[in-house]
């Protein structure tokens, strides 16, 4: 069996990345907000803490009592009780990579887990 | 404590993201190889998948004895024991997130694992 999977881009509002791409210690999804629209609910995690990197446009999330501005590039990292909602500005789409991954699961890591 | 961390764009040709956003169940790379470079080794893992993510430009990485091209938008997975190695195109650079979990360490997600 092959050691890698390879899909090309994403489109459309979610594309969820788990199975097609057979992970097994992460669940991914690329996801885009129209201009003045969000994420219809606020949400928080059991276990698993979520990384947020912005491919392309602008918005803000919210994370607990706190609103923080979001632009092309940003990366922001929110622990497992952060509650979140996400939102495009209201005059820019916003499009995200979601990176879902168990707090506390990574052992060793790059050099220290390199053959 | 606040539940978040925040960092803007990644510039450089390799930013480490683990410390800066006080990852617990993942290390993220932000990398930029310029046209005609690649990365000067081929490496496997002991324990940890990898997912890349292609921000833009072009090129290709080895898994094994296979030759895959790349491009903006494409993502894939590697298996900890695929051997890599990443390659710019002759005439473009490519910049790419490494994002490394280790095999199988996901629990439930999403709707299961969202309060």
């Amino acid at each position: 069996m092959s050691n890698y999977t390879k899909i090309g881009k994403a489109v459309g509002a979610r594309t969820e990345l788990h199975d097609k791409l057979n992970l097994t210690g992460a669940e991914i999804s690329v996801n885009t907000l129209e201009a003045g629209s969000c994420v219809p609910f606020v949400h928080a995690h059991k276990e698993n803490e979520e990384i947020y990197f912005i491919i392309s446009g602008k918005g803000k999330v919210t994370v607990d009592d706190e609103e923080i501005t979001l632009s092309e590039g940003d990366w922001i990292k929110i622990a497992p009780a952060g509650k979140r909602q996400f939102f495009a500005s209201s005059d820019s789409q916003i499009s995200y990579i979601c990176i879902q991954v168990k707090a506390g699961s990574l052992g060793a890591y790059t050099a220290d887990d390199a053959l």
